[in-house]
């Protein structure tokens, strides 16, 4: 006779189910699948987080021992009733004359398990993954070493959390602050851009909170949401090299680039953007040094030689602003904000502050219970 | 004769150069299609960010005089030349005896533009979508018609931008600086959870940055990321039509569910979660009631008396208090609270927060310059 | 008094509501806003596809009428029940000696509706969108202009549906067979590879089939899937510019990177890819010729005798092959094939076949019923 | 002295160089850190695939030799030099009296390398991945146990892919064909449709290819593109509780549900949908049932009874030909097909066809160099 106590995950019970079918297995088979060895395993019982696991492992044992008894194996009820089947049908064989009873042996060696084994030195396992700014293994997470209760009792805010995981590293609170008013700034510009718009468009369609959202994120890109990034790239490159402002800009007409950063449709030079002196009067209050965004200014100064709307507008001075942040804090070396400038913080910025204007449109158009977006048809032109 | 002044959009340029293949159009063609034009439409004139856009309405404007002229048709090199090419065609054609000059007469009323045609009242068109919480037309986006630049000169925080374009209304600050902690604490949970790490395979394929954001975001929903709004629903329910914690609890284990928000993997009755205790602090502090929180730490006292790990956690006092902010406020109707609880604006505060996170786990992994995944074969089962 | 016959849509009844509430209007108001004059506006009324919509846009007309009633209007229970509100009104304020009654007047031109406006040529609009490659205005979609029924009807298959709607032509069947076969085995590659893994993560958080698909298919890439088409490129340049394989292999060796559609982990110079001798095989007894495939098997002529390994593998030879179908048959300028490479189309073909294996693997993680997947600690490296 | 031969993915480097750094070490350190013991790695070698990933490891590799050296460890240039580094270390040390020479002694044992633990049988390692579908650890990829090369030779369609994937079996070929007739049918509905639109506003925005494709998926749920999938289930319902057409519809009515798969806005009873037609003629010559079917038509007869437009539309047809697939197929049990019903198995095919339309409407947008698209003010209604 076999014996088999299942596990979950294990490789055995539906080779056994396959053998059994096709009558390689002859012998009495006595089976129990159990779910709940799921205990032993700490990383995954987590109560709260665990109800639908715990539902599908429960699931899954209970298919394995239906598969079992399907294919012929003494299935007993639950795990308690296990050793009085294995009695029951071992007595059964002897009785018959089928098997004759011999005497005990000494097991041999089973596989060790492999986190015991990995603990006691024996076996090494390499990582597949490496991770550097957060850490959720002991009593509560930490954020690049700052356990969680701590940044709430010290009052941090958003761009605190931001700071930490983000750059690894603690950046004084008129920096975290900068960060803040940049994600307030950016959080929404209306239902007509193109992440706005695919945004309501999906939540129209029915579809859930984060597939709305999603659908709008990926829309932003080179042409929607890349002001600010390109500004803080070109203003950085123009300066580091050393360019004034006119070869700057006569360089990115050359290039047939429009100077990103500069320009808007309503505001001039005799009607300033409200946003942008407050951007510069917080910086110019907080950060020990604004030369990039001086540099900025000085580029406006001479693009509005040119035409009154090529004014300083909200991507150029938090693309220029955000470079001195990086700089002015002594905190970076010139190749950590090289990385951070070739990687695209700034990018990261504008998306995360942009789904706080997409999630709320996704509540709004639920709100309103909006029908199904269908574009009209007098709107497209057909051609081939 | 037939004189062509294209726009850009329009439907007959192509319709021609059809018909001048076909050789259904014998008279000689003189054609010209401005990409200028788009001047004239004010919603796509951004400086800055239209660069991309109005190069594609160039080559577009290229390719339809490139077409009319392989066609056949007469096209000048610019604009500027138009009326010398029409001239000079049109002399060529009466010099040949092909035409005689007619006497000049009234034109036909040509169609009036869309716009105009609206200002005017002449014409009305049904708009195909409905907003509420922002409006971009004005000198600088309004939120909930708060300008933003006045945003910043309140000295408002990213809770509050949050209350304007998620809730429309200006919550206390007290309620903003409760909805930015919860931000805080859902920022991050470590590299190992779902979000974490898809974003973390995705980055590592090479991946831009809103894509390995999107690829994790998909992982939030009832499984993970869904116990707080999960808590707040239940307690909600529980509360509202008055169940002791005995019911509540009892009920839930009858329907198999477990209880959202309610267990920990390491805390104890003994060694509570600090993070709790800071939330509590803070609600006990600054909130007229927090009848709901209280609730759960009944049903907490219960379910200690159970096992002692049953303690309120993280997202049980989040969902809990996040109740006794929309109740406690004063600013929502009964109708309103339940339509924010059944969309699930907890949630989106999950999303929202998480997306801090897994942007990190982006750069995190930029950094490192880490290569492709693939998870490793010896921890797959292959099976049937 | 003041009669309202409000639509769907339309801008006035929300204004009206508030001046309602703020008292600026003092006259008796009748309003009635229906939902089923949504019954004129072709484009929205296909029956089936339209429940949810329909069901939406009653609420909204529900919504509209409960907010006139709730500032004070009369709003009646029906549409028919409307005329009788407004005498029962107007007679009242008659009776009340409030108004008396004057002749009727010749009521001014009411703005047109846009589509007739454009119908009859007073007014026209510019389009939005320009779109080629289907079309869905007449009695059955148009893919590049052939009927659906058609489609069926002629025992088209999937290939050559793909070649209606990405290559805007009919291309022989020994082509579109090819991009059946190439779709068949690009459909999977087990559940290691960085997009199956992601999809697995996702369904087993309890996700739909599309975010699932979705969270899979965003790590297609350079690095993911991204072979085919650096082939293709790689040996297109090579070929074009008259390299010589040598010259070629030592070339990119020269700039660091590896020749993409060479090398297989198993296969060997004595123990060929099955898979590629019968694209060989079907492309050399099919395609009018294939100088590319030819160029491929050259350059693995020279890569062999460098190692044994560094075979042609699968996408090695899709890649080549799919250069020789565009270039042989015929049917493209060599603008247009430079084109569709540079656009990516063999990108697409990947993305279109991977999509089989992706959502295969939702199901099979459904139907496996399997929990939350949580990446062990173990197996992550955290460092600083 | 210490001589560290570093891996790739190890514990130890990054330590050793923190332990530098804080001067907890200060004996001489001669370090290398290797990227090509990567060799040994079975599952990571694809040649060709792996080039971004062999780099990514150079660089980790070569990260780590830089850091080392930084923090004063002696590294040489190459593998090659390593012995002679360790050498040259080590005499100096002896020269300069720091060290003794003393005799060899027999190494203690270092802990096994995982994969080869788990092989000898000392070590299990339990599986967090369960997979069904597709193997790719031999020398081809197989799906449901067919190898790749198999399905080309054998003359296999897409369908019979999808087969193997989806429903793990060899379905007959009429199943497959009436599969691949599905995914043409529904490959695409023209560029107004939710999912089409999202695609093209992304694919304007400059995005790639993926993220065009996945913008337009995400509409896709109850409202787009569910009627297939309803159909069938409403159908298979009604059918298997043996309610009459008429019971059917007039249940539904009183539900407030709109009968899926019943409607057109152009056919009518009168002038019948050719594409229905032309699958009925199929099914009926191939299908060995069209029980459900017939059901439908009843259910069609009826609500033409009702109005003119009342008929069977494609959905309808495909939905109830798919139910009598499976069961006319006598390959599924009843409960495998509640299950493909229950998962939406439709849904899936419904999702793996537009993917074709909605990938050429991003190779159609780019082809036209479409710029960033702003959806007009004029078309909005913005409200409170």
């Amino acid at each position: 006779m076999m014996v088999v106590l299942g596990e979950l995950g294990g490789r055995d019970e539906y080779s056994l189910v396959e053998a059994l079918k096709q009558g390689k297995v002859n012998k009495p088979v006595v089976a129990w699948v159990s779910g709940t060895c799921a205990r032993l395993f700490k990383s995954e019982v987590q109560f709260g987080h665990a109800g639908a696991k715990s539902g599908g492992e429960m699931e899954s044992a209970q298919a394995k021992n239906q598969a079992l008894k399907d294919a012929g194996a003494v299935v007993p009820t639950s795990y308690e009733a296990f050793e009085a089947a294995i009695k029951e049908t071992f007595e059964k064989l002897v009785e018959e004359g089928k098997i004759t009873p011999i005497k005990e042996v000494k097991p041999l060696q089973i596989p060790e398990d492999l986190n015991s084994a990995i603990k006691s030195g024996k076996v090494r396992a390499p990582t597949h993954i490496i991770s550097t700014i957060s850490d959720d293994r002991g009593e509560e997470p930490c954020y690049a070493g700052v356990p969680m209760s701590s940044i709430v009792e010290q009052g941090f805010g958003v761009g605190d959390v931001i700071s930490l995981l983000w750059f690894k590293r603690s950046l004084p609170r008129y920096c975290t602050k900068f960060i803040e008013i940049c994600i307030m700034l950016c959080a929404d510009h209306g239902p007509c851009v193109s992440g706005a718009h695919n945004t309501i468009v999906t939540a129209r369609a029915g579809k859930d909170l984060v597939s709305s959202l999603v659908s709008g994120l990926l829309t932003i890109g080179p042409r929607f949401g890349g002001a600010i990034d390109d500004a803080a790239r070109y203003f950085k490159d123009a300066y580091d090299r050393g360019l004034t402002p006119y070869e700057f800009v006569e360089d990115m007409k050359k290039k047939g680039i429009r100077v990103p950063g500069i320009g808007h449709r309503i505001k001039r030079g005799d009607n300033r953007d409200k946003r942008v002196e407050l951007l510069q009067l917080f910086a110019r209050t907080n950060f020990p040094s604004v030369k990039y965004m001086e540099y900025a200014v000085q580029v406006e100064t001479y693009t509005l030689s040119k035409a009154n709307n090529l004014v300083l507008n909200v991507d150029g001075a938090i693309g220029s602003l955000f470079l001195d942040l990086l700089a002015g804090s002594g905190m970076f070396t010139k190749q950590e904000i090289d990385e951070i400038v070739e990687i695209g913080y700034l990018n990261g910025l504008f998306v995360l502050a942009r789904s706080i204007g997409l999630i709320g449109h996704t509540f709004d158009q639920k709100r309103l219970k909006q029908p199904l977006y269908r574009h009209p048809w007098e709107d497209v032109l057909y051609t081939k």
